[in-house]
């Protein structure tokens, strides 16, 4: 294991949007190392422009595992998606790790924090993550999840004055609600993750930057 | 932030064996980047040779926080010993972040597997993680936890056939028990990680290079 | 709603099998009430002969999901699958009651007894289905979950003296472990559900039969 | 068992109020099937007019195990009270099957949502429905329990205009906390069931209709 | 409150077996103090020999309020049977603390180990003893329980070589599933209480000392 | 055993603070039997005014546990601080019963009621109290937790109308929120004790007396 060359660590956004993969990958650049595996973003063309309806996260799991059967050259898989489409099914077709970002990212709280918040794009996506919670066996340390008002899209949640105004409004209920870190829930917020953090106090956590950096550690052990 | 280079992050052996904080560098040598925070193992010299009583947890608590305060240098820190003693001290010195190994050990076993098995060094430590497990609130997870027969001690868990096969011994029990991941539950096991890796099948998780690469993840965070 | 004459309850087969569907129709068969909504079995022909892989659970719930977007004359729906592919996809799709099998067969067999046994066709799905009970949040009442021995079919579980000679086996171990009840864990297994009941002196629950109650409980509350 | 004819299945109600069983004979008419079992709605004569404080609940125990005793001939019991009086009482005299509707309520909606309300009839019955959740291990799944205000009787809860606007209030404030459907914590409430059900948008369960229909379930089950 | 003596702490043997009680009163002859409250130790004649029976425990649970009643003069009460008949029904009826021996003496346990063990007189009871272990929260600090075999009475239970050799058989299994320390799932079995702490070398309980322990320290309190 | 005196119980104040340790022997006047062990309290003079800060609590195990070691004489300890420092040492060095008051208050409160709620000296201590209810396993049944406000010390915490009012209008808040007993969250609090349980009408438990109980229990036990 030591001789090969690592394969990519392969960060699967479910959706169509470009913007949305491209701020995966801004958000990741500080994370490719010289001699490392490298980072790749890709994303699925034919994707819904966000992955919000139940009905888009079970469509999402089939295209993502294809992704997956079609890379086996990836040394890891990043499913770059709160809803995790596609987590069992990755993780059944190939034994290499495959991160869900909601569960990198609430475990990577709970290892700076008592209690962690997090932030939903929409209202209606809450009661699903809220059962992948239950499914991990950490809801009893979630101090609330609270969505952004008025309407922002995955693809604008990282970016603009607007969205990052409707985060701090999210991040500082959670945290007045007791949260000891907060957890963004989308892979689209990046972009407003440090200033975020800078402002409340707090760890804020990226999910997707939580998952490459356990992806990383997991491939990294095998090169030490 | 951006501009600054980032100090390193710091990890501390509260135990007094260089022959450990040697393996931790060794475990450790593949997460070293180019522009990366530099990975600094320290040895804490007036420790025990190896934290197994409680009374060397309790010390080590305040010797590991005195290391903390002195190196205001450092951008996070890891704790590498699997008792985690100074987490909480730690954390009330210091806004920068601050691993625990059982904590992230266990957090990381659950972003790859449903349930996770510990292997403890001795008999004796097995209640202590089981309390810190509960604080955690993750027990409800673990498959079981078991301790290595025969006397070996922290320094020698990570080097030679006889502590393998004590390792080995105990992952294939845990795996019985319904270990989906295997936790090596002290800092010194190390050296054998990818060898039980590659031979149980399942991801074996060591628990520093799990702490280090969640703090290189919260570190590089800041820089993309 | 007390004058319209109620559409049929819906239960869908999600695989391909039209003998696991005779077996529901004989199952259900004491279910048809003159007055009550009709007890309609589907078979769904494009689906695998069993839905036993993670692909084949994913697959799945598309396919479910089409079923009840296409049949809006339905009253009400039962997932008869006991890894119940489809049911947030359903309920996501229509406000009339959707039901999955193995929430409907552990929540009734909590009804009659403290704790309770499931036995699956295949020790594969058994880490699903404790997913789902986590996520159900009932898994710390669960005795424990057995598989049957020997390879055998989903369409071959509820027929033949080999198959019940296994689910006896099972369910003998299971209430050894404590069980109160038993879940028969998959939709085809029906045909046994009475005779091990006997044979065992405790609920023995087939979970189709389980949803349909309710089902048929919560419609028949309209016509009050 | 399938030539014998079955046994009725036995609603108790533990208290002495005529106008209450009325309503549980009301609320189950829909229920009873040509070829199916009886439902039998009896009435203890000698129970308080309503079971509400604990004395009560203790007392009609015994009563309920009386009747259970003196009607070998039914093939299931159902009793009629969200305090279960008599339910470990009646399970240790007969093994047939004996369903309390707090549990059969709560369990049923479970079956269709992710959290569940109760509507108390007494502020003072809440910590005793609490501690029966306790014991059935669901109180995680329970949004919140809201008593009547206006001290409305058991026997008026189910029927008016001053019990349904009371019964709409506290299910209003149980969907803003979060309930997925309602479950009404009373015999006495079935006849607003419906009403309810329609203005709130949200599952509502009659838990006695929900017990009966378990019963009916597994009775049914034997026939097939 | 300083001026008026205290009443007595009532100490209700719910079963008509004098042998018992007597048990009791040599069982808390040390906790009588010159100047703090009697303590009382009450037969009830017309209980049964020993209360085993789910009938017992729900018929005793009049009889122990009757007592509770019938002396307004105790200033606390104790229902020494380990099936805390009443417990619910006392608190009903007086502000004053009512003590049931389950939860005293597994809380009392808790306060010195991490897990305990329960030895029961008789096989049936234990579904029942862990039912109130659920309602009271604490059933995931169970290491087991275990039933005495041989059909040893509750009044012969703490008297004799052949139950404590039972005793003995019983305590070393819950030591060996992980108990920390034991309670004496019966009121019964305080004779044997100190030689079979002596011999395990682990605490045990006897629940009516603990439960009079707490009584005594309440009501001291307030003399304080 | 019987022969021998029992040696005291040692009730150590891990703080400096002579006021602090008066207030125990006041609380604890009532507790000193002719006939049983003495109930000997300390001060600890090189300890902090206070015990508030994560590094106090670190240091006071050290403290505590030299205390313990001191005094073999003793037959019980008790650790008079909420945060129990030296728990864990204290029973590793040490075969006889130690105690600590967080959870001996907590767990007797449980006695008592279905819920509790404690009142902190500090917003600060309490994170470090929730942590010490998960690993004890009871947090389930905390209503909550509420800090005095005006910034008053451990030693003016039991004294003075200005510290009553605040103690008053914490347990107020918190049998609002459901609180069936309080628990006093500092071993300083305890002169108000009397006054707030009166006043609030439901029980109110001073730790240390709680803790002292259930060794006076333990230590007569054997004298029986």
């Amino acid at each position: 294991m030591t001789a090969t060359p690592l394969g990519p660590i392969l960060v699967i956004n479910p959706n169509s949007s470009e913007m949305v993969t491209e701020g995966l990958r801004a958000a990741l650049a500080g994370f490719a190392l010289d001699r490392g595996p490298a980072i790749e973003c890709v994303t699925i063309p034919h994707g819904p422009p966000g992955v919000v309806t139940q009905r888009e996260v079970d469509e999402a799991s089939l295209n993502v595992a294809d992704v997956i059967a079609a890379r086996p050259d990836a040394s890891a898989y990043v499913i770059a998606c709160y809803s995790q489409p596609g987590l069992d099914l990755g993780r059944s077709i190939t034994p290499k790790p495959v991160y869900g970002i909601q569960d990198a990212g609430a475990l990577s709280a709970l290892a700076l924090a008592d209690t962690f918040g997090v932030i939903a794009v929409a209202e209606t996506s809450i009661p699903r993550h809220l059962r992948t919670l239950r499914r991990l066996g950490i809801d009893n340390r979630l101090a609330g999840e609270v969505a952004l008002e008025g309407n922002i899209s995955v693809a604008d949640s990282g970016h603009g004055e607007e969205s990052y105004a409707q985060l701090l409004k999210a991040a500082t209920r959670l945290k007045a609600m007791g949260a000891g870190a907060i957890v963004l829930g989308c892979a689209g917020m990046s972009g407003h993750c440090q200033s975020l953090q800078r402002e409340l106090g707090i760890a804020v956590i990226d999910p997707t930057q939580a998952a490459v950096a356990m992806a990383l550690g997991k491939l990294l052990s095998g090169r030490a």
